[in-house]
């Protein structure tokens, strides 16, 4: 008898509500799936914590959603992908496939390098720049710097105070705009034309005004990238998508319910 | 045989790093005193978590600073002052005076009403503004709005991007000085020159960059104003002070330790 593993429930995790992001994406391309979202919002934000706490609280996530009987767990946090996925797969077993947010986002940039032979910048947070796991990520995928014409720059760029300002609704305001080109500017005069991947769950939102500040560069969104690159493994994996003919609904998990910022509220309505 | 009181050792708590500012106006003022900081880094910050939440880890650091034989516990935290007070008095007992940010910081305000009759307003984040502690504390405090030209006007602004702008360390960046003005600019064009409350322990350390976007407003910092209502509590109770020669070091307490910002780490070694 042949078993056809069958993929019927996916988890996605996130220290608070960036990763309803990265659920969108998940949902477009895999509309039959039961999703069960868990965003960790007692302990948001884990980008300022020590390594040792940001793996005991996922840890504690993962089991979670581990007796929610997903068979696919997506951490849909930079932070948690960067410091604690060998700690998420031993709570949650075998049996579950984990993904990350790096690795996935690093094959899309690799994929646009083909076409694209400027620099590769990645936006993120503090934590995700200090856990220095993009840049072990590119090393690895790219050919050592010889000084000749193949090598490649890439540069991190840590943009802390990007998620207050969305959190705080500010998506239009110049100040955003100013804050990015702070960021982004010095990038931007090098002159050439290269790759900004977007390395934290919440810069989807004001993805438009990134690209506003870059312009003739090309944006890769972490969450899409998540989306192609789990629907190209389990076609790869052979595993069968359960085909419910409605789109289910997500059931929402929040570890402080009232900590839930209200523009997120008003997002979580319409998914 | 009588018993006078003395006070030796003072605990200072808050959630994270802003309470330094607090600390140093203490130690300014109490030169004697044995101080003991409990910063609750592992939970910063309290501003988005729930009021049940809040209680919660007030009232574990409480038990935390109750073993360290302080005899003062000043509550250096407007988000903990304005949830957690009663849980914190019940966990350190009747014997460790405990003193929050709100009636200090009105209290000087008031003391300020004498000679200026302008609008009151309290600068404080999201949480705090939430929690109505500093409007209930003036509305019991000011004589009800009779439309008279006795009554004041009490404004609360949150401004929710103040603390991690800080926390970058952009003290001195234009975008810091646009954010204050978008705060305040609808208070400044009111006309009226009035007080300035900052009802948020980080704001004493961008006191000037505020002065200078409220220009003729009074403005008032709530460390000192702590301080200066702490000596005289203690100078009304007849409690004596120890007098100990040298100035003690600070007792630095993190919940982790890994997470104090890199900015307050230079505050720290100087304290």
């Amino acid at each position: 008898m042949s078993s056809v593993r069958v993929v019927q429930r996916m988890g996605v995790f996130d220290s608070g509500v960036g990763g309803i992001t990265v659920l969108q994406a998940l949902r477009r391309k895999f509309p039959s799936i039961e999703f069960v979202y868990l965003g960790d919002t007692a302990n948001v934000p884990y980008g300022t914590k020590s390594p040792s706490q940001i793996e005991n609280l996922s840890r504690l996530c993962a089991q979670r959603l581990r007796d929610e009987k997903i068979d696919v767990l997506v951490v849909a946090c930079n932070t948690a992908s960067s410091w604690a996925l060998p700690a998420i797969r031993q709570e949650v077993g075998p049996l579950v496939d984990v993904i990350g947010m790096v690795e996935p986002g690093v094959a899309s940039v690799l994929d646009r390098c083909l076409t694209n032979t400027g620099p590769i910048l990645v936006l993120a947070t503090r934590a995700t720049v200090r856990s220095g796991a993009y840049r072990r990520a590119f090393e690895t995928a790219l050919p050592q710097d010889s000084g000749g014409p193949g090598t490649r720059d890439v540069f991190e760029q840590a943009c802390p105070l990007l998620v207050p300002m969305i959190e705080e609704g500010w998506l239009d305001h110049k100040i955003l705009l100013q804050t990015i080109d702070e960021y982004v500017s010095t990038h931007r005069q090098q002159g050439r034309e290269g790759i900004a991947l977007l390395g934290c769950t919440h810069y989807p939102w004001i993805r438009t005004q990134i690209e506003s500040r870059l312009p003739g560069w090309t944006v890769v969104d972490s969450a899409e990238s998540v989306a192609q690159y789990l629907a190209s493994r389990v076609a790869a994996s052979g595993a069968k998508l359960s085909d419910q003919a409605s789109s289910p609904e997500v059931k929402w998990i929040f570890t402080d319910p009232e900590a839930v910022p209200e523009f997120a509220r008003k997002i979580l309505r319409s998914v």
